[in-house]
Order: structure tokens, then sequence, then C-alpha cells
């Protein structure tokens, strides 16, 4: 072999070596990386908070007042702001919703407190921002791979046991609760339906694109169990969680007021819809899908007319966070971006004996829930937790909103901060075009500010021009980021 | 040592082993597709089809008929279709370009024919679609790692040399041609802009958050050179592309017609606006950035006016695709994908000796401007190679648009084919809420139908509901395909 043959080999051998060096070494880091994740990883059952939160619900336990009204919230699974009649939609017909906000308060300016089904959820339930409530992110099945990723990356996986959820309170003031439709929330003993104050659940652990879609019913005596395994037929799904909701309503005690969460899975993928359902609107699958929902608050509507109290019934409807892969959103983005289209929902509140028609402008997001009917029922918040969300019964009746601003979280991060006015995005939030994917980029974008009015599509940042805008939006969100660092769960 | 524990550690060996293979053999594979990927590198430039272009321009050159219009094509760089005062911006003011579009025609279904810069120019320039124009993808300088990774990846990095530019036909009929601003198909010898009809070039290869961004000057005789190194101060860009433009028009030959393709920068990122232009819109830097170009579209209306042709002047106006992190589009979407928000653009087309002022809702796309020129000009198209636009004479006179159907391409890929009231999206094509982005995903989507009318937002899939319609579209796309496939850069 001549000298310089062998020097050139001498080169090459030298390149493939460091070639096979680098996955080397990057199989080494990723050991050690796993091997501090399951070191750290974060036991969230937290002994003292299960017991305090034990003394409220006993410290608050009453049977219920004769005035307190029945509570159905229905929230849908990646509905549109566009996608009902009453935000302009003429393509999809929802007569009964349309009828509802008709007569009640319609909130243009309502948001899911996260741009993804879980944490939004958690939120609603518990009144605390997503990595209070300490779910930041979708659990999956467990045991499949999506849930040893999540465990891997160390994201919570199930709402902690120490959470107080709306359903633990209303039972412990004298409700009669249940659940029906999509928990989300975990699926291990301690995270479930029946033992977060729901005493009846039938529905299901997961979104419907998760494997195994099963069905599973239970009370909080006996326990949950699967009652339709999969693979299951999801056409006949808005039948039974109608059906489910009508049994509950016609069974429940009348002396006694309910809460009815009714969390149906519909309109998120895969749609399906039974054959009388399909082909009524000019709008596919998804519109016919939609429709079905709608029928389905008017059955539920139907049942409690018939429990007789319905003027003192009060139904709140919305949806988790904006449309996924169909459906008609309002201005920038779509589900899983804190852009308008990823969390500004559509939410009706009807009450016939509390709300005059109306719409109103006022801020407001899913965290309210719990602390205005804390304050519809005169019942004093948990003493050792922060609870994010404000009464908005104000609003609810036509008053201004509570909050000054709204702090809207994706994937555990505060991504931006909305006033009355405008939108500050963090420059984190900005990495690129859409978020929470953030991007090593060659260029800084952001912050970026919004004049929600002028530009409600938050195309033109306006930081550098309204500047006192811009610092004052930014020292709350700075404020909020050093206040959930010290106490990201909000322990008092 | 026990025996137990001998075992659990050769258990243990064996997966840090497999855990070692894995990366191994991945750089195997890696070195294996590197090695196909270099011996398959296709050479652009095809001699036999370099030698027909030249025998074609010699062809059909001559001296320009004295009714020859001059043609000014601005094209600007990821403007968005809501940015500009004639489609309903009202915080951003552009009243020159207000003024063409009050007294010329505005295309309302004009779509650019990529979602991202380059293939939409280099598409735009030749009258033939990305894959046929051999320019799919977006370039980067030369060495850069993008552009070794373009390589790596088998991506054209370059406008082929046999492809014919507008500005080759126009020259070869009598036209002086100049190009100012972004080129964007090339920095290599053999594909820059003076190499391709253009007499003069003064701009830069580059989109302008490249590095490195350097401005360059030259003409077809004496060759490009730069003539502002990086770093290049960017609040002068505006200035420098206007004056270079004032001065073609200005010392252009009166007895022949001029071509000016003006292709500016912004408001592609990073914005940059001189001091004078800073703080007039109420949409911030981008704002007053589109602000700027306007003044720019008034300066060159002013020079045109000083030349004393300007009622056979062809002024065209557009956009290479939809906005990016800024700007205001329209329905679903941004840069960078074929949902609406990416591919429809602004588009006025003013001649006041043979436009009419109106507004039309025609297909058109950029591709049909090149044919548009032959057929103005009654030039024959040249005979080796296929034009994928049409002659949109007609419609820019008021009269329906030629096409049956428009071809909606994204790196490289038919995403999706649009008929004058439907679109039909391609299966691989939504395979993900945006593309072109295609993620090997648990479910299938798509394909996807929309009716345009009832559902600008492209929300709602109707492919199951109107199938006729849905196979009808499928089977165009189906051809294309076919056709695309068997000849892909459409050789006669």
């Amino acid at each position: 072999m001549p000298a310089i043959m062998s020097a050139r080999l001498k080169i090459w051998l030298k390149r493939l070596g460091l070639l096979l060096a680098l996955p080397v070494l990057a199989v080494i880091f990723a050991i050690g990386y796993v091997s501090v994740k399951i070191a750290t990883y974060q036991q969230l059952d937290d002994a003292a908070h299960m017991a305090s939160k034990a003394d409220y619900l006993k410290s608050i336990a009453r049977a219920a007042p004769d005035k307190a009204p029945d509570l159905v919230v229905i929230l849908f699974d990646d509905l549109g702001y566009g996608d009902v009649g009453f935000t302009g939609n003429q393509i999809i017909a929802t007569p009964h919703m349309d009828g509802l906000a008709a007569k009640g308060m319609v909130l243009e300016n309502y948001y899911a407190p996260a741009p993804v089904c879980s944490p939004s959820r958690a939120a609603m339930l518990t009144g605390r921002l997503p990595p209070r409530a300490g779910l930041t992110h979708v659990p999956f099945p467990s045991g499949t791979t999506f849930d040893r990723l999540n465990r891997f990356f160390g994201n919570p996986v199930r709402l902690p046991r120490e959470e107080i959820v709306l359903a633990d309170i209303l039972q412990a003031v004298g409700y009669e609760t249940a659940m029906v439709g999509k928990w989300h929330m975990g699926d291990h003993a301690g995270s479930l339906p029946t033992q977060f104050g729901f005493q009846r659940f039938f529905g299901t652990y997961y979104s419907n694109d998760m494997n195994p879609f099963t069905l599973v019913s239970g009370t909080a005596d006996k326990g949950e169990a699967i009652s339709h395994a999969a693979p299951f037929d999801q056409t006949q799904l808005n039948r039974l969680y109608a059906e489910s909701a009508e049994r509950f309503i016609a069974e429940a005690a009348t002396d006694k007021p309910l809460f009815l969460y009714f969390a149906h899975n519909f309109p998120h993928v895969p749609l399906y819809a039974a054959p009388s359902e399909k082909g009524r609107s000019d709008a596919g699958l998804y519109g016919d899908v939609v429709q079905g929902l709608d029928d389905t608050v008017g059955r539920i509507i139907a049942a409690l007319k018939q429990r007789g109290r319905f003027d003192n019934t009060l139904i709140l409807i919305t949806s988790d966070n904006g449309p996924w892969w169909e459906g008609r959103g309002v201005g920038r983005g779509r589900k899983g971006v804190s852009f308008e289209g990823g969390i500004r929902v559509p939410f009706i509140a009807h009450w016939p004996q509390q709300i005059k028609p109306a719409r109103s402008a006022a801020l407001a997001m899913g965290t309210d829930l719990l602390p205005t009917m804390l304050d519809e029922l005169n019942v004093p918040p948990p003493p050792d937790r922060v609870l994010d969300g404000k009464s908005i019964a104000a609003s609810l009746r036509g008053g201004a909103s509570p909050h000054e601003v709204l702090y809207h979280y994706a994937a555990g991060t505060l991504m931006a901060v909305r006033s009355a006015t405008h939108k500050y995005r963090d420059r984190k939030a900005v990495a690129y075009p859409t978020d929470p994917v953030r991007l090593p980029i060659w260029q800084a974008h952001g912050p970026w500010l919004f004049d929600m009015r002028a530009d409600p599509q938050e195309a033109y940042d306006i930081s550098m021009q309204q500047t006192d805008m811009a610092a004052r939006l930014k020292a709350q969100l700075d404020a909020k980021n050093a206040e959930m660092k010290a106490n990201p769960r909000g322990w008092k």
C-alpha cells in the first residue's frame, strides 16, 4: 500500500472513529439523563395537603341550602369558537345551544386555561392554573409508549390526589354529583373521577384517539370498572353519553341539587356519527358531529326541565381548547398554541333565575368556574392553597371582569399575559410562529405586544411603540413567573 | 458475586449492548445514505435544453414593437393578504398601492406558486411549477451548514441554467431589463440574475435573515460583485432599492420598453425601518416597514410618470407567499403551508391603456405572468418545454379565469387542487394540521375537500358528502402527479 493511500486511510479511519464516538457519547448522556430524571421524579401526592384537603371538605360539609342551583357544566373537546350558531356559524345548526345563548350570558373573551385537553380540564375543575394543579401535559394510557415518554421527560401523568376538584366541594356541600364523558387526568388508582367527588362516573379516562379506548362506569362506593371494552364503536358514544346524563338527572334526588359534569369526547378526532346523525349539516362529518352534540344538549335540557327546577339551573357550555384538525377557530392559531385560536372558546352561562340575556366582552377563564361556584354558594375557599381563578358571578350578570389580566400557560410555561385591551407574549413564546414549539433559531423574535382591539389577529407587534403598556404587562408576567417559581403549587 | 446478581448484570450488559448497537447501525445507514445521495446527485444543468433555450431566444429576438408596454413587477417578501389598505387593512396606510388598486384590476383569488420564497419566485419567473423549474426548496448561501444540509438531502440549490426566465424573453424581444432586490435562486456562477436576461442587477442573492447578507451589483456585460459587504445596515435597504429602481427607470432608453423586476426583501424578517419611516403606522415596526414599501411604490410610480409612458405601463404588485412571524394573512395557516394563509396573496395589475378598474374572483397563479406577457406581446412559447401557467390577459380585463383548477405545490409535493368552488387536499398533505410537515402519526386524516364559498377557512372536510366533486378533483390531482412523475421537468 503506497504511503499516500495509507495516510488517507488513516484520516478516514479517524473520521469514522469520531463518527462512531458521537452516538456513543449521546447514549452515555442519555443514560445519565434518565438516571437523574428517575432520581428526581417528583412523587405527586402530598400527604400534608391530602390531609388539609380532607379537613377543608369536612369543614364545609353541610346539607345544601334550598336556593342552591343545579349545576351542569358541558365541556366539548376541541370545539372551535366559530363552530356554533351563536358565534356566527351558518353551516352547522346548533339550535339548542343557540337557544341557551339567546337567553343567557355569552362571554366573548372567555379563555380555556391551556391550549390542550388535560391541563385545561385540570385547571377548570380545580380553579388553579395548570402548574398549580400539577398537571401541565397530556397523560396517555398507562404503560403505552407515550406514557413512558411522559415519564422519561418528567411530565406529570395524572391529577395529584391532594387537588380539590369542584365536585369534591359540591359533594361536600350536599350536591349529588356525576360525571359523564372524558376525564383525561390519569387512569391510576387515586386519580380517578370517583376519587375526586364524583359519586357516579360513566365515560373514559382518555381521548378518543388513544388506545385502548374503553368506557368505564362506576360509583364512589364500588369503584370503577370497564363497561365497554376496546375496540368500542364510537358511533354509539353520543347516544350512550346522552342516555347516561338523562338517567342521572332523572334518578337524582329531588331534595338535593345536582352537579353534572358532561365532558364529551367530540369533536376531537376521530369523528363518528350515528347513521341518524349523518348528512344533516353543510359542514361534513365534523358539522354532523357538532349537530349531534347539540341534540344531546337538547336532551339534557329536556331532562332538566322534566326534573322541575330548570329556572334555578345553571348550565355552562364551553370547550377545552381551540379546534385541531378541522373546526373553525378565531384569529390566529389552533389547538396547542396560546394565540387566540388555541385558547379562546365559546362560552354560555344560562340560569333563568339569575342571568339575563346578554353578551359581554369581560375577560374570563376556565379557572373562574370553581371560585364562582364558591361565591354563588357562599362557601369559603380552601385555606391551604392559592386559587388562581376569580368569581365571575358579577360578570355573568353583566358586570365587569374581576381580572386585570389573564395568564396564558402552555406546556407549563407562561406564554402570554392578556389585559382587556392588549396581549403580551413572552420572548420564549415567540421563538417560532407557533408555540409551544421552541427552536434554537438564528434570530430572536419577540417579545410581542398586540393591541387586541385594532389587531385581533395578533399580526403586529407594537411592543417598541407602546413601551409603557409592554413594560406594564411584562412586569405582570415577570411577577407571575417569580411567584410560580417560589411556590409552584401555591401552598399557603 | 451471587448467581442472581450475575444474571441481572448479564441482562443489563445485553441491554447496554443493544443501546450501543443502535446508533452504530444508524451511522452505518447514514454513511450508506450519503453515498447513494452523492452518487445520484442530479447535475442540474442540461446541455441539450441550454442549447434549445439559446435557439428559442434567438428565434424570438427582435426590436420591440411600439405598442409593447413597460412592465414593472413588484414582488414583496412575506407580505400578507391582509397587510394592505386595498384588502381592508385600516392600521397600515398604503395609499400608493391603494391608488393603483382603485384604478386597476385586483385579483382576489391570486395564488403564489409555493408557500416559501425560492420555489415561488422560480415558478413566477419561469411560468413553470416549482418541480418543473427545478427549484423546490430554499437555497442558503453556498458553503453554510444549511446549504450542506440541502445538498445532503438532495435538494436543488439554484435555478438550473436551462430555465428560461421572463427577463430572458423580454430582453430577447427588445426590452431593457433590470432587477432590483432579492434573487434567492442560487449564488453560483451560471445561476445569477444577469445570467437570466437581467441586464442590470442590484440586490441580494439571499433572504435578509441569512448570513452573510451582502448587496451585489452588476451588469450582464461585466458580471456581478459585492457592492455592500456584510454586516450591512438594513435600515438603508429601502432607500437603496428605491434609488436603484429610480435610476434604472430614469436612465432607460426611451425608444425601448423596460422591464423592472423589483423584488424587495421586506417585510421578511428581520424588519428594519429608517428613522424617517418609523412610528408612522398603527401596526408597529411591521406596519412602518409596509408603509415604507408603499412609499417606494410611490417613487417608482413617479419615476415611471416622469418617463412619460405611464399609460402604457403594466405594473403588477404581489407577494411571494403568506405572512410568516407577523403580518395578517387570510383564512387558515401562514407561510410554509398550502392552506390559504400560506399562498393566497394580494395582487394588483395596473395598466391605464388596457385594464379598467375592477375586482375579480378569477383564479390565477404566479406561473401565469410569463404566459400572459407572451400573449400580450404575441411571442410564441418555448417549443421545448411545458409551461404550467396560462395567459390571464383576459382575466385582467374582466374575463374569466383560464384555469379549471390550480395546483398547489409545497416542498416539491402536490398538496392540493383548487377549483373555482372547491379545494381538495391530498391525504399526505393533511397528515398534520399544518403542512408540509408530515409525521408518521397514529391516525390517518384526509383527504380533505373544502367548499371555498361556504367554508373559506378550510375548516370542514366534505369529501365524504360531495363524493363526485372529491373524485373529480382527486382525478386531476392523480393525473398531475402521474404527468409530473413521467416528465418532472416537462421537456417536450
